[in-house]
């Protein structure tokens, strides 16, 4: 894709494709004063190239976090509230969130509380972030051992996705953003399943950007329709209930694994889930679970893990009343929520992730 | 006023006058928890009154923080945040706040982010809460000495002002109710003005029910018409640019003053700046300043201190552009807002606080 799309949808603004951090950038000279939020990585890897694309953009101030999910908590936001005040940042501000999900989590959410709320924008420079974090409004912190346990639903003015950051990313950062490509084409995006199916994700190379473009929007879509998350975008969460509850069990005993391994391993068991309770069939099930078991490692998850993991479940933001509602899928592309879910069969579904190995 | 007033606006439901809480208390149990957050003056004082008029109602937990803006801080937060995911409160759980500004402050942040939003309804407890705090939607906490430097602007699901609490209140509190129920006289209420020139707020007895319900009915108008401070909303920060930066100057030297007296000594510089820019003429100027030293001692604010309140302003909110922007009188029952207010003359409206004593 050549030029960047700019989809100006109500009061978000999309900046999708290359190009589009420059096109984006003329917008951040609007305000009284400009600050931007990074990590180590971002501020070694992502920094140098916003510079290069703005280089004429006044930053009154850079606030720099610490990388990773454990890192993901109010203690975190504590320190971006405190420096933004020692920067006597005004309402008029705006907070350029660059880097991946954790920096636009917590630095949304900071926004959106600092003075009772103060622009901000996105610029997602990870796989996962562009196709999923940074889009559709959800922010805030791991709290208590709990994903997100404290946030909010708030959109940023605008989201900027430009492949220009991905040239830096690790292996890992591409698997895990597999996961998720893998999810949109599931839940809603057929052509997208095609698009992946009998491929390992060190093979893609030149088709990354248009998979990528594909997911974005798929996201968007789905955002624009349902952004409080009432209805339609509970589909999103296909994987993510028990995927969840995994990558929380992994951050508990220090050991954390990427959000794509987890949610890798949440599809496995929930795909199992929508055979017995969605209509899902036998084909199209043995499709994804090779598919997963082609693109990660089984995790060491073992029979005494289980009650732990339920015990996380039930948590969940996602639970009512006591009852697990999941997202499951009826078929390829098509995803249906609010299936009600029995303890016993969640149960079931994670002793067949435990005894089924590797259908690859 | 012998029955409750019920003000279905839009989603935010008030329910004023005597016996509110007992119609607001039927709805409270359509939610699958209960949970009220309260301090140990509420607990005392306002818990029984509570219990007594619903005797009925489930309540699955009891959460208490300590009482005094001195405590309204992010701590306070985590403690209730602990708390609420201790008690396994879902989406679905209803937050009940029972008490002051604190209480609202602090509760209705907290249950806007935990699980990134469940339900709350107000209770206020305190003559200002009831007229103010409680209503409109700010939430937040101070921070690094800044008052409500971090929170949201988040409406409650009801609002519920029922004087059968004040019953329990110490003169200090009436006194501070005083100085904003004059505030709304001033601003947009002459009739409300009419009923409390020349008296002392220890006189009114059998009135304050009448003029609770005026102010909070005057309150609830204008966030009504604009509830995120676009425009006429800014007017009710009259006395409050000033006020507050006093209010954190006690607050910071460890000799919290209440809001009443930060705000009424406020008033007094923000009515000459309004004789210096906004027309306001030297009779009710007079009025005003006697009214307020009639129910109000002057505070021991000197010259050596101008510099460290025009430092707290600073960082004011309301602040764009590093100018002040202040809401002044035009005349009595009459404000506008966004004036913008050079420094020196900021300076001056202190300076006549601290040499002009005592108008009464």
């Amino acid at each position: 894709m050549k030029s960047p799309v700019n989809l100006d949808l109500g009061t978000i603004a999309y900046n999708i494709g290359e190009g589009a951090l420059e096109i984006a950038g003329k917008h951040f000279t609007k305000f009284s004063k400009c600050f931007l939020l990074e990590d180590e990585n971002t501020e070694r890897y992502c920094l140098p190239v916003f510079k290069k694309a703005l280089p004429n953009l006044k930053v009154h101030g850079i606030i720099r976090i610490q990388s990773g999910e454990v890192n993901k908590n109010i203690e975190q936001c504590i320190i971006v509230w405190e420096q933004l005040t020692k920067l006597k940042a005004d309402r008029d501000s705006i907070l350029i969130n660059l880097g991946g999900g954790v920096i636009s989590d917590i630095g949304g959410f900071v926004a959106a509380t600092y003075k009772r709320g103060i622009h901000f924008v996105n610029i997602p420079t990870t796989l996962l972030g562009q196709i999923d974090a940074a889009i559709g409004g959800k922010t805030g912190v791991d709290f208590m051992g709990f994903k997100n346990q404290v946030g909010l639903f708030i959109d940023p003015m605008a989201v900027v996705v430009d492949p220009i950051f991905l040239k830096t990313l690790d292996d890992i950062f591409w698997q895990s953003g597999f996961a998720e490509l893998m999810k949109y084409g599931l839940i809603m995006d057929r052509d997208l399943w095609a698009m992946l199916i009998h491929r390992n994700y060190k093979e893609l190379d030149d088709e990354w950007n248009k998979l990528i473009m594909k997911a974005a929007k798929d996201k968007i879509d789905i955002v624009r329709f349902d952004n409080s998350e009432k209805g339609i975008r509970k589909i999103l969460n296909f994987g993510h209930t028990i995927g969840h509850a995994i990558e929380t069990f992994y951050l508990k005993k220090n050991d954390a694994i990427t959000h794509g391994q987890a949610i890798a391993a949440g599809m496995i068991c929930e795909t199992w889930l929508s055979s017995q309770l969605s209509e899902l069939e036998g084909s199209p099930q043995c499709e994804i679970w090779k598919l997963i078991d082609k693109n990660f490692d089984r995790l060491d998850i073992t029979e005494e893990n289980i009650s732990e993991l339920l015990h996380i479940m039930k948590q969940d933001k996602k639970i009512r009343k006591g009852k697990f509602r999941f997202s499951l899928l009826r078929r390829l592309g098509k995803a249906i929520h609010d299936v009600e879910v029995d303890d016993s069969l969640v149960i079931e579904s994670l002793q067949f992730y435990i005894q089924k190995q590797n259908f690859s």
